[in-house]
């Protein structure tokens, strides 16, 4: 690289940001200035050596030495207020992932990004992101036809949260796994009636207290309503050591399906998959690609908040055009 | 759509110009001016009786009643010709596939769309095309990592072609398949060395002639340089009807993967894979979603040749920005 390299801030360091902490790292052209926490600054324990910790309250004095923020505090309360305020200082981005509030969340982050000249990309990751992209992907080369979005097989923490809650559950995590007869059905052109709950399976992995009995709780998740009541949901009994053992890392995954049918009756299949060992990681290696492609929008002068859908993909990659075509077309 | 239709011509009329004629009429926001052949128009029975047939020779009379010309022409011979040349009279979307030309054709096709004003997206349909941005998106996404492309299971031109050349054959087909082991070798992590011919097996289905030795066709096809005579293949003998019955349509597919490790050391797997009943629709119905980016790209003023890597998603989809968010974020 003869280009100087990107500057990169974490704003928000917890699983997300120490994988885009690690993420830089693998990045010829990129530079990390530091990690922005609302704790202590001397209480983190960055996974690099090299890392700088800074106060939250203190990131207007870097303004100048950071070309790209990377935000990665919660979509539920965290992101609402700094996304537009950040926005305002900085080239963004961010995992926005409450879909409901995405168009006022772009509007909010839009506003304050144009009238600070910055540029800000929103919902990068790869639910939204990634799959996002397959799908549309899907339903522009085939007009005709149905799009499915399978989760799993992966580690979901709400649901893991639920079942912590349950009494005499000691500690639990759960999984959401894809319904093979679902995928089958899709395949088999029977997709369109298909709901969220068809096509996914509950697998409840859960430590018991000492007096807690079994049957008792396997019933209070498997009728637990609106996380497991209308699922298959299954229950397994561990031991703490197994737990700590099995069920440490953050796996997922899924695939996007698209079956279109062309001008002939021609049955056409696309599919996007992930199968990721970490999540966390895997997410915020989607978010520092993002982050090449914020810098080069803003230097040509295309400022306001942007979707994954805005973003030509070359602008992803440390190569230029001419490299990309002669390499990967 | 509020908006006038994105009026499309076709030029060139074989397996890929009748896709897209069929392609062009699952689209809203599409209307087919006509096609363009170099045969005499009246001796050409397109697929849609409202179809309309020019002489290619008159297409300079349509300059101003076509947004985007679809190039439906070969790439051995027609393209290098007429890319240029109608990339200076209209916005041209085409699947150029000889991959070591890429670079030229790119610099002639360029050099006459900037001269006119008008926007030429070259190399677009599957691979080059939708395989070429799952090879850039994986390795953007996944920066420490391998990449593999593997075709089929597919009908291959040329090789059906090498084996209708072989003397006792009376008709032939040859379908690449992919390699289970080659497959399970890159998922383990051992994909580095393997080679075009270690991932792919070859498949032929032969008819013979009336006084053909079969052993001796088998022996000559396995032995075939270059073709044959390195890769795994089977040769199966069967009937003219068979060959009708089961092998007429134009099947295709394959799958690029993509394994990482992120900065833990965590495995993380994305695969993009096609199963294509026809191939030369789907090929068709990718350059039909590119048109429409053409024109946007055209009145933006955005001109000169492009790739897919040049190509915002968004612009490939009638939808507008917000509805895109709102629905597919």
């Amino acid at each position: 690289m003869t280009q100087a390299p990107i500057r990169v801030g974490i704003f928000g360091y917890g699983n997300l940001g120490r994988g885009v902490e690690l993420a830089v790292a693998q990045q010829p052209d990129l530079e990390l200035v530091g990690v922005f926490t609302r704790r202590d600054p001397a209480s983190l324990t960055p996974a690099l050596d090299a890392t700088q910790v800074f106060a939250a309250s203190a990131v207007g004095e870097h303004e100048d030495r950071i070309d790209v923020m990377i935000l990665c505090g919660g979509s539920k309360s965290d992101l609402p207020e700094q996304g537009p305020a950040l926005a305002a200082r900085f080239n963004t981005i961010d995992s926005f992932d409450t879909h409901a509030r995405i168009p006022e969340y772009f509007d909010a982050v839009d506003a304050a990004a144009r009238a600070a000249g910055r540029t800000a990309i929103i919902s990068v990751g790869w639910d939204p992101g990634l799959f996002s992209l397959a799908r549309l992907q899907g339903e522009v080369v085939l007009a005709q036809g149905e799009t499915a979005t399978f989760w799993g097989r992966g580690l979901s923490q709400g649901h893991s949260d639920a079942i912590r809650g349950v009494p005499g559950v000691a500690n639990g995590v759960q999984y959401t796994v894809p319904s093979p007869e679902a995928v089958e059905a899709f395949r088999a052109g029977e997709g369109a009636s298909l709901t969220t709950r068809d096509k996914h399976a509950r697998e409840c992995f859960v430590v018991l207290e000492a007096d807690a009995d079994a049957d008792a709780v396997r019933e209070a998740i498997v009728t637990m309503p609106h996380y497991f009541d209308q699922y298959d949901t299954t229950v397994h009994v561990i031991s703490a050591d197994e737990l700590a053992r099995d069920h440490a890392a953050m796996p997922h995954g899924g695939f996007v399906l698209r079956r279109g049918v062309t001008g002939s009756g021609a049955v056409q299949n696309v599919q996007f998959s992930l199968e990721l060992a970490s999540n966390p990681e895997f997410t915020a290696s989607v978010l520092v690609a993002y982050a090449r492609a914020a810098h080069r929008l803003n230097a040509a002068g295309d400022t306001g908040a942007k979707s994954v859908f805005d973003v030509a993909p070359g602008l992803l990659s440390p190569k230029d055009p001419a490299e990309l075509r002669a390499e990967l077309l």
